[in-house]
């Protein structure tokens, strides 16, 4: 078949159902697999060598694609057209853009993290770096769109790891996929591992370790010289945030200051401060 | 009728009706009312005098929220226990949290904000400043939990005041409302004004006007002393950021630095992050 001289397969049903199957979580661990939906995160997940497995285009947009089209047929991925009722069971949002990716699990496992040597956006020696020196770990965070966005923020801040603590969310859930816009196939992402045994790794690495922590007697600002040292930032759940047991085993808790009336910073913005702080810190120490 | 020592009265089919409309902007505008919806968002509205004009709680809920109803009954508001399917169809949520206050809009005028002598929390001497120092512009911001989440953090930054541009989304949104979180009843919020007259009123208060641009020579890390000055920051609009018309009125534009290889940063991250390190530098400059 043809749409305006660029030539589709139609999936059987078989691959279909297997795709559609990746809504769920269960079905996502069981496969290794996960869906990727939208224009930016399709190309970065392409971007990524051997990680998409099938493309998903809607017949109606695949003039609008077909850059992501090439990409994918450059690299041996098979290409497939879909009506928009087709595409849409592959969503779970309301209106989705048109293009869906199948990729295999990314997450990688803790002790190598450790040993990855960081790529560098190519030209930017202003921002070079060479070790680990800032990471993330989530521990407990249970909203999708939170946990998205913090590995965005992670990512534009240059972090070299984002790790998701067992009961955190799924890092495949769609709603975090497409909060990431991408990111997650940046930067190396390590899940399922316990509070403990990241925080143990980080600090093996050579990081400190800060804990966020609304009550903590150090405020950000109060952080100078260490700020610049290599950090890894323990972030604690939505609602509870981190438990005693764990704020323990940091070496400093530290609290995002609050200037004004609200009781609380939304996680990911709290998470955002922090990572630009250490970030900006860790730089201006290179200077 | 009581429900556990607590007395009720139930609302009639018209104030049900009146509640209800103020689902749609329209209704809301033309009233001059909005939803206000779960604990704490209720909690700080009922805080603010003269806000509130109904109170609405689930009869299920109603000795969980003693509390709010109590603080409504003392400050003369009329409380109504509904059903849980009626107070389902106050709010646009999922999982309503059992109280839903109808109130005022709490918008202010451009002028009288910039006379405004911002309150300070009790005992927050630390933090104390005297004039006008901290305002976020909205300009044409879409995303309803974007502007309610960046008032959030402008209180939380102790910002002095926000104002959200003509074709931004209602402040009044229920979406806006819940992620603030409480907060737009603890700031001055001014909202369908020109960008233009925005500015110009900040920058007459005595502010420098720094507006947020991806692509801005000046790194927000490159701003040293000057970050402690009063500052007015324009945030633009989500998927186009600000016009060159818009850009062109700031004393500078400023970027956040995107040290890894995410395109960009989510508005309401990139404006904590501003807010962030303007609040800091001013109360670092007070030491």
């Amino acid at each position: 078949m043809t749409d305006d001289r660029i030539e589709f397969d139609e999936p059987s049903q078989a691959i279909l159902r297997d795709a559609r199957k990746l809504l769920r979580r269960k079905e996502r661990k069981a496969a290794g697999e996960f869906l990727v939906e939208g224009r930016q995160a399709v190309r970065e997940a392409l971007r990524a060598p051997g990680v998409v497995k099938w493309l998903f285009v809607q017949w109606s947009a695949a003039r609008d694609n077909k850059d992501l089209v090439d990409k994918a047929r450059e690299s041996g991925v098979p290409v497939y057209a879909v009506s928009q009722q087709n595409l849409a069971t592959l969503c779970d949002t309301v209106t989705p853009q048109g293009v869906v990716a199948v990729a295999g699990h990314i997450d990688v496992p803790l002790d190598t993290l450790l040993q990855h040597e960081r790529s560098q956006p190519e030209g930017d020696k202003k921002h070079r770096r060479r070790d680990v020196a800032l990471v993330v770990i989530c521990a407990q965070i249970r909203d999708p769109g939170n946990a998205g966005t913090v590995i965005r923020c992670a990512d534009a801040m240059g972090a070299d790891a984002v790790i998701l603590s067992t009961d955190s969310v799924d890092v495949y859930n769609p709603k975090t996929v497409r909060a990431t816009v991408g990111s997650m196939f940046h930067l190396p992402i390590v899940t399922g591992v316990e509070v403990e045994d990241a925080i143990a790794a980080c600090r093996e690495a050579g990081m400190q370790v800060f804990a966020t922590d609304a009550d903590a007697g150090t405020d950000l600002t109060d952080l100078h010289d260490e700020l610049a040292q290599p950090t890894a930032w323990v972030m604690g759940n939505e609602a509870w945030g981190l438990p005693l047991e764990h704020l323990s085993l940091a070496d400093k808790t530290v609290a995002v200051p609050i200037y004004g009336h609200a009781e609380s910073l939304n996680l990911a913005t709290a998470a955002a401060i922090c990572l630009y702080a250490s970030a900006s810190a860790q730089r201006a120490g290179e200077h």
